[in-house]
């Protein structure tokens, strides 16, 4: 199952709306066959795994880490694939959450005579399918908040010097978490200020994930990156209602894809965001500040993963904070998360953090 | 020589002015005598090693952290002590930089036809001296700058709320710090505000660090429970010249030691108060805050290493800062530190750096 889990982990980021499952066909401890989720989302990791295996399939056992479906989508059932190429076992880290499956990819293979474990690595599958989960559950994808500061939580001095903080190395572990995110995602104020480009770079030949610029007015400049690559790489951008035609018609042009969203308060509402974003199919989005849209993000309880970069430098207190205001009076009402991993990452600390 | 540098960390933080050495007589393959600086700083560690050995130092090896004394101080020499046992070897880590001894001690040695090899755990060991030798360097303390934060590097909510943001297992690591440091200081707004004893808890009957408080105008509350305990556990004030008379008076008499000295604009000098410190014989001292004093001794380039706890919790730009104004315009001006060690303690994080 841990080498299941290691293949779907692959697809990460480039099988949305689907999840990114991996299948392990094993005969008489050999391994005959591996998949994972196609880019795209189709070919699922069954079929894949079980074309490798071939006539070894028969009699043998399939590891895979999601329920397999059961119903006739864009694909044909997995589980008819898994009855008819002859397997004695399935073992399934985790149940699938969607309705039209939910236990009932289970029931089918049961009912054909194979048998059925489920619960290896569950807690590990749950986590790699959480953005699909969540979908599910509240029609919005998983958010990961990335924060790289100095030692005393600033993103830039006081003059806005920001470049860089953090190292080589740091930078290189914040490509491969866009690469394994369906979408990266940051405010206009950084959109603007650090004309970022935002794609995966020096991973070699990846599908680039969904850019997305949160900017209640599109208040972006025409000649930016972002602009500029439209066509290339998507620009989806989240804005208010009050945002001006000619704007919307120029971002439209250039390829972008736009997304009107309800306000909360003077800002965009991120809930309105994260749900626009859910509906157009996105299960992971990784956000990379600025310092305002992330403490929006934070004070709605909308933050499912923290990942931290502390630099060894110090830059007082006039430099620029990490996070925007969130007006908290008392700390019990601060968001809490837990320690999920730590470790140096070159001359940085890495915090992974999940949400309490 | 590691068994040796364990025991010399046991006096950490209870010899000062004299540095904590570790000793350990090997006979034949056997450990035949430990010992380490006492506190207070005597007997040194040889010495005690030696009489544990008994008989068997003869033809032993004697395994010390730092190169043995040579002069007439206030204990006779221990490459005196030595010699007399008849050790047929000395192994030891760093040459002393005291001008009384740096060389003589192992030329001594060596003049009495016993072997002498340096250099083992060398690194190890300049660390663990290393307070000992910048204060015979540079006649001020090491200094170790602990900063516990949020994540997003603040200490207190914008109402002042700040008990707790880390767990408990980062107060006791805390706690461990300042019993190995000599003293334990604090700016004069951390102690208006949190009323801290600074005192070991929790560690069992040690000695507890001298608590130094560093305030220009001594505007600390004569009821705190720093001046209720100044008899019990030693309280030093280090405040500017223009501190009133009857103020210096009625600490003098609640048992408070003062340091009268120079200011640097409108605060005392940091440097001139690591200077007194220095003289008046500590070798390791463990800064807890507040930030304009941490911020003073970063920007003066007096912090030698940084201690960070980071709490998987999220204050907001209203939150109070964990450092000060430090009037940096360039990136490249901060200060830099390096990477010493990272790893959770409990629910937070904890990070370590040395200087640059």
């Amino acid at each position: 199952m841990a080498h299941a889990l290691s293949l779907g982990r692959r697809g990460m980021g480039r099988t949305w709306p689907n999840p990114s499952v991996g299948c392990v066909i094993v005969k008489d401890g050999r391994v005959v066959g591996r998949g994972h989720t196609a880019p795209g989302g189709r070919p699922h990791a069954e079929p894949q795994a079980l074309a490798q295996a071939g006539d070894a399939a028969r009699g043998a056992t399939a590891y895979v880490t999601l329920e397999p479906c059961s119903h006739h989508g864009q694909t044909p059932p997995c589980t008819d694939a898994l009855i008819a190429a002859g397997v004695a076992r399935v073992v399934a880290a985790v149940e699938d959450s969607d309705p039209r499956v939910s236990g009932a990819g289970f029931k089918a293979l049961r009912d054909a005579g194979i048998a059925v474990d489920l619960g290896v690595c569950a807690a590990e599958a749950a986590q790699d399918h959480a953005g699909f989960f969540l979908r599910q559950a509240e029609d919005r994808p998983w958010v990961t908040l990335k924060l790289a500061s100095s030692f005393d939580g600033r993103i830039a001095t006081a003059t806005g010097e920001s470049r860089w903080i953090t190292g080589p190395e740091a930078r290189r572990l914040v490509h491969g978490q866009r690469a394994r995110h369906d979408a990266v995602m940051v405010g206009a104020g950084t959109a603007r200020i650090d004309d970022p480009s935002l794609t995966v770079r020096d991973f070699g030949a990846v599908a680039q994930p969904v850019r997305v610029v949160v900017s209640r007015l599109i208040d972006l400049p025409l000649m930016s990156q972002l602009a500029r690559t439209a066509r290339e790489v998507p620009v989806w951008i989240c804005h208010g209602p009050d945002a001006a035609q000619e704007t919307r018609q120029a971002w439209d042009g250039l390829g972008a894809r736009l997304f009107p969203c309800a306000l909360s308060g003077r800002q965009v509402s991120a809930r309105a965001v994260l749900q626009a974003l859910g509906a157009a199919g996105l299960t992971r989005v990784f956000c990379e500040g600025g310092g305002t849209l992330a403490a929006t993000l934070l004070s709605a309880g909308l933050v499912d993963e923290l990942v931290g970069f502390t630099a060894g430098v110090a830059l007082g207190a006039e430099g620029q904070p990490s996070l925007g205001a969130m007006g908290l009076d008392r700390l019990r009402d601060a968001p809490r998360f837990r320690l999920a991993e730590t470790r140096a990452a070159g001359a940085d600390v890495m915090h992974r953090w999940l949400r309490v």
